[in-house]
């Protein structure tokens, strides 16, 4: 009876961070489950969208791909063009390390992270950059990434510290944003912020309270547009590295979007403004 | 010693739907937590904005507020106007309701769901209905909400199944937005649409494949906007009913949005359009 591999030091694997309290995962015969724990050195994408775009975009080193016996043959072409053969795993297993609700469609890719970038690196060809002051929602993020590809924006700038980890839910959400979008971590976001303007970037922060109008704001490129969190905002010295703060106008009861919508309500404002 | 009430026929309380598995849910000393469970008559709204929303609007009747003491000074004001004396409880006992991943923000209102409404009652106030041809995701959903509520859109049309509960996830995503968005709730989406075109409305599907530029379409008022579900898009029946399928021109790799992000990016479209 073959048995999932050991570390080779011997001793026994990490629990994964999500599977808090309830020690290593185990599959339906009390083995542990094949998978690697996320890590500094270690992605998790699943899904078909995230899965897909990382084996085509040949942007990472791919570690791993586990696939059920179905979606296998529907990954198998991709699969072979980037080295890989899948291994063949129990759909359930999925679901223990990845959760029910994960919408993972048979398919686990393990990866090396992307290359980390600096500032210096942002190829100014559609002229936006998007940062991110500290906004934490996995879900968020991956849906920002994922209108942010869209758009085809240069990059997107984010602080090291109080951002999600690029990976598994995340990664989802994103729908293979991932792998086309440059993603900047900073530990200084206004030394980072000031970094851009010396370049020739506005600084365009989005706040509710902010004192121009997007829609009627002139907007010279290239130009950074900054989002804070939900609820917290723009940090004061975020704020105050701003060229100018804008907000959205809008005529309904309520005052504020969810970031990512508020996001695509911004982008979608630039892309017609600039048209 | 005080108890938590009992029902009345004397029988125990059904585990709430969220906590499938783990039985009725219990406080630190053993004891069933207060809260009723979600039902058809029984809406439960947890967060600072969710709950002063449903309290200032004055649309839903009211059952029990519950808060930590922390929050209870912070909401006393509102819920006195309410009418409503908030009852003190544990925060970990929220914690254990709701998931402790929920930001409930201390606060927890148990209501009646608003008031059903027909495609006959949407008033044309701006000119714009937003339909959802089965959109699951709660969290997708209350973010949809929240953006169609800010651009002050007549109605939101969903289907009766397929969609989720507007209660708990939804109505925190929603932050507030449940209360003053009109909400039609119909069995035959098609024929519902049909209903809106019988009213001088133009029907606009959203697709990814769609014909016509939503950008460039020449649009009418009144105006109906549907929106399919992520990876499905729209349903057979509902395109064909459509006067026309819109998309969304987009320059970047990856050509589709999260279906929240995408109703931003339409709306603000139309907004920008009609000014």
């Amino acid at each position: 009876m073959s048995r999932p591999p050991r570390r080779p030091d011997g001793k026994p694997h990490a629990a994964p961070a999500h599977g808090k309290g309830r020690g290593a995962q185990r599959d339906a015969r009390g083995e542990p489950l094949p998978f690697r724990a996320p890590s500094a050195e270690v992605v998790t994408l699943y899904g078909a969208h995230a899965v897909r775009e990382a084996l085509v975009s040949g942007r990472r080193k791919l570690l791993t791909l586990y696939a059920t016996q179905t979606a296998a043959p529907r990954i198998a072409d991709l699969a072979r063009a980037a080295g890989l053969e899948p291994r063949i795993v129990d759909g359930r297993d999925l679901d223990r390390k990845l959760g029910e609700d994960s919408v993972h469609q048979g398919l686990l890719l393990e990866a090396r992270p992307l290359a980390e970038l600096d500032i210096a690196d942002i190829e100014n060809a559609s002229g936006v950059v998007l940062v991110l002051d500290q906004v934490t929602d996995p879900h968020n993020v991956g849906a920002i990434l994922r209108t942010a590809a869209a758009y085809a924006v240069d990059a997107l700038v984010v602080t090291e510290r109080h951002s999600p980890e690029f990976t598994g839910v995340l990664a989802k959400a994103a729908s293979g944003a991932l792998e086309h979008l440059p993603i900047v971590s900073v530990v200084n976001l206004a030394r980072a912020l000031e970094q851009l303007q010396d370049g020739g970037y506005s600084v365009v922060g989005l706040d509710s309270e902010g004192s121009a109008s997007l829609e009627t704001l002139t907007l010279s490129r290239p130009l950074a547009l900054v989002l804070g969190a939900e609820g917290k905002g723009l940090r004061r010295l975020t704020r105050e590295r701003c060229d100018v703060v804008a907000r959205l106008d809008m005529p309904g009861k309520i005052r504020s979007l969810n970031v990512s919508n508020a996001c695509a309500a911004a982008l979608t404002i630039l892309r017609l403004r600039a048209g």
